[in-house]
């Protein structure tokens, strides 16, 4: 299997902007080329585009206004993870050797249709995601004894970090009280417990390890991927205090890249609500089974931002399609040691965790510099 | 590069039926269990679904509905050609060693969303596709002087080809008088130069070279592919008597599998409308430049049903995600020697082409016993 690296990153901000989704593709698509040396149109084998938008034959438009004409195209889509699907996608053709080099660009409308989930009929009258966040917060509270404020500091903290993310949807940071206090939205979830839609796209440029130094000095290779899908309605999840696809899905990715939770030095997880971040904590193996909202305490106390230092999708937004991609650019950054006023260190080893509908599945990437 | 095999088939008929996507998708997947021996559902390391339709996490949804909980999973878009571009990506999964077993099914209903492309603004008010094949109608005709008749053979002859496929959704004969005396559409088309759209679905099994003869005993393997995006909007087409994408598409993939044109025994081709059947196979150097209509006249006349066998998308209908695998489904058939009345003998190489939006993208896959 070829070695693929992430030789080339683009982010634009995440805003309430009202354009087509085509051209918030192009948007970090555009920085792409302009931030990665030698790169040239003709180039890139392939294009793939992460989106729940619901315009057809997005890959074609945005390669022909980005002036490239790919062999490989077309738009993948899985929910919330379409990001990183696309990604592994890309990975796929590149580690079989059918293309060199992969343009993956991600991006949503404030408005997607990906919001709702009208499949799923076990949700009855609530197909919004608010419903299932709700149902989990639920369960991990009672079996675990876990208070409001255990989880609105997820809400501060993350909101905190988004501060030095010039690209996040948050603009304002918020204390625990201001979560607590905030608009009540069902028994168990205020306002502030949840992420919020937005416009914005984000890609990567995906090389083979003969091209990669041709884009950048510092190319980040993709060293373990894991991926699973348990079902599509969330109610087929054995419990709701524990995230089973990403607990399959991080074992993979540890296994392939000869990993243990403790070697990883940060990562961007998927806390679409309060209560993903302890449950991905403990999925992933940084922490024991119930004591995710203490590790989350811990880092809020001492100011460290290993986890989601971008601000997570509670701080920077979560426009569908582009999140995946984003967290990847996040972790990229800080492998480069590009991560401005957020910079963690000199991190080695980073993780990527992106989920879709109630964890029903996973995708959880490890990244090496 | 590991090898890879279609190791299981499934299709349905083609219909008007008013039933959800999952449905359709589920009645194909459902024939790959009852018609493949030794398969479980934890065989499968990889679903991809492959549709036109806005519903979104349709592989999540049929894997749930399937029984399998696969690793990889997500819908794959790219208009008429959705479904051989989720065939590549199956193989890219196995070729690389990611999977050993990937399930690609694609469906669609008669209303699909995918019939229009809204974004195309060169197409003016027309968005429909019988405007750009109304304007490559008119570009080859003049370009070689060809006549009415001549194209409408090409439709008389798909027709009676779907006498012999009880999936088709064409049930009747058509003279070429018959063609040329239907409904006028534009200047240059008339409704029977026309596919209809349908409700269906199509699904292949692929396999790794380790697992391929657990499922068959005749493996069939996908020997070249070729794939090219030339633009989104037909008018950068630099002319309107010759499929460019298909050009392209075809070398790559020839050259991968090392045979020539001359090498091709049976072949499924993109005939949406009748003036892409003779453009297809001047593009795919099974003839000359202005010859198509002469090679489809000469089949015609001497019921040489190597072009086409199923009655090609004229004959069959067009079910848009579900095309392009319908179409390999027939060559696989073809190669193992199931297709019962429509079998051509004892071919042993089947190319499939399948293109999107004025052949503005064209996948070409070869397919060898």
């Amino acid at each position: 299997m070829n070695k693929v690296a992430i030789t080339g990153i683009g982010v634009t901000d995440f805003t309430r902007e009202d354009i087509p989704i085509e051209n918030i593709l192009l948007k970090s698509t555009k920085e792409i080329f302009d931030n990665t040396k030698n790169l040239q149109q003709s180039d890139i084998d392939a294009v793939l585009v992460s989106s729940n938008s619901n315009t057809k034959y997005l890959s074609a438009i945005l390669s022909e206004i980005s002036g490239i004409s790919p062999k490989i195209s077309h738009s993948v889509e899985s929910l919330c993870n379409s990001g990183t699907n696309a990604i592994v996608s890309g990975y796929s053709y590149i580690a079989s050797g059918m293309a060199d080099v992969v343009l993956v660009t991600g991006g949503e409308r404030y408005d997607s249709p990906g919001q709702v989930l009208e499949w799923d009929k076990t949700r009855g009258e609530f197909k919004h995601p608010v419903f299932w966040a709700s149902l989990f917060t639920h369960g991990y509270k009672q079996k675990y004894s876990i208070r409001e404020e255990d989880l609105a500091i997820v809400a501060a903290r993350n909101h905190k970090n988004a501060q030095e993310n010039p690209h996040a949807y948050s603009k304002k940071a918020y204390s625990v009280n201001d979560v607590i206090n905030s608009k009540k939205l069902s028994e168990d979830l205020r306002v502030l417990d949840c992420s919020r839609p937005c416009t914005g796209a984000s890609s990567v440029l995906l090389s083979s390890e003969k091209f990669a130094k041709k884009f950048t000095d510092t190319p980040i290779w993709i060293s373990g991927i894991g991926q699973k899908t348990i079902s599509a309605s969330f109610i087929k999840n054995p419990s709701f205090s524990k995230m089973f696809s990403t607990i399959e899905a991080s074992n993979i990715a540890y296994n392939q890249a000869k990993i243990t939770p403790e070697d990883v030095q940060v990562a961007e997880i998927h806390d679409a609500f309060t209560v993903c971040e302890p449950l991905a904590l403990e999925a992933l193996g940084f922490t024991k089974e119930g004591e995710g909202t203490k590790m989350s305490k811990t880092l809020y106390e001492t100011d460290n931002r290993m986890i989601n230092p971008r601000g997570g999708i509670l701080g920077t937004g979560h426009p569908l399609g582009a999140t995946g991609i984003a967290q990847t650019v996040e972790i990229v950054q800080q492998l480069q040691k590009t991560a401005g006023k957020r910079q963690l260190g000199e991190p080695k080893i980073g993780l990527v965790q992106n989920m879709s509908a109630a964890a029903t599945s996973s995708t959880v990437l490890v990244l090496k510099s």
